[in-house]
């Protein structure tokens, strides 16, 4: 089985989660994880370049194979739903430029494929991908963790990862 | 006064208008408008990339100094909500990569800048559009009308256009 790289994006208004994943050989390996903050103060046109600039960097750092994304899902609130578009747009177009496949998931799928229940609280969240992962910690913040469980819930589809 | 060129971008969920006017020694005129639609057939990444490409190569082609955008307003369905906020996004972005100003104007305003009433139909922005640019038929398809709306708008702000 040949080396798989994939990058997870769990998008926020404020916060947008990233972790990458490599598979090879039957073990499954964070190979970072984190996430982009722009800053408060900055405008919301700066926002967007920066979380797109940020993804950029990774896509073109780690050259995954494939993007596991949050599913778009209607928010209650409509200005939410708008900032949250807007952070998985950056995520989606640097992805589809360098045609880099795109796959979307929803936060709950993510969560079953990963902890074996959609209804799991984030700390039940990280510490399986802490188990999962053989990672010395529990992933933090938890944006980086779902952008994680999104990148193990797409290897868990392709039958790479046994979870 | 220097020559001025502004872009008027109206996102839509199906067709995002565009609308590029040129203000030069008292006199405002459109150098371009239309409108970008991707394929119905397109995924949505796909639409992202055709929309953030086409925004891309008006924005080098003419250069303007400033980029009048409808303002985030807040839709009832969120979905709606996002798919625009989605055509809305690449506009930002695209400016935002050239250091080129953004400027946001609620369908309303512009309206009222350009017809005087924020209430005006389509058909009316269409025909008031044809009078102050000079032009021979009215601008279709009325996306495009309202991006040069925009444009107009902003160029009235600035006191360049009197309308």
């Amino acid at each position: 089985m040949r080396l798989m790289i994939i990058i997870g994006i769990d998008p926020g208004t404020r916060i947008t989660g990233y972790g990458i994943i490599e598979h090879h050989s039957h073990v499954t390996k964070a190979i970072d994880f984190g996430c982009i903050r722009p800053p408060l103060k900055a405008t919301s046109s700066e926002r967007y370049k920066i979380i797109f600039e940020a993804i950029e960097t990774l896509l073109d750092l780690y050259a995954p194979q494939a993007l596991a994304v949050e599913g778009q899902f209607v928010h209650k609130n409509a200005l939410s739903a708008m900032k949250l578009g807007m952070a998985r747009a950056m995520a989606i177009l640097a992805a589809e430029l360098r045609n880099i496949p795109i796959f979307e998931y929803a936060p709950k799928k993510a969560k079953k494929a990963v902890v074996g229940t959609g209804s799991a609280s984030k700390y039940q969240v990280q510490k399986m991908i802490q188990t999962l992962l053989s990672l010395e910690e529990i992933p933090t913040p938890d944006d980086a963790a779902d952008a994680l469980a999104l990148a193990l819930c797409h290897s868990h589809l392709l039958r790479l990862t046994h979870v």
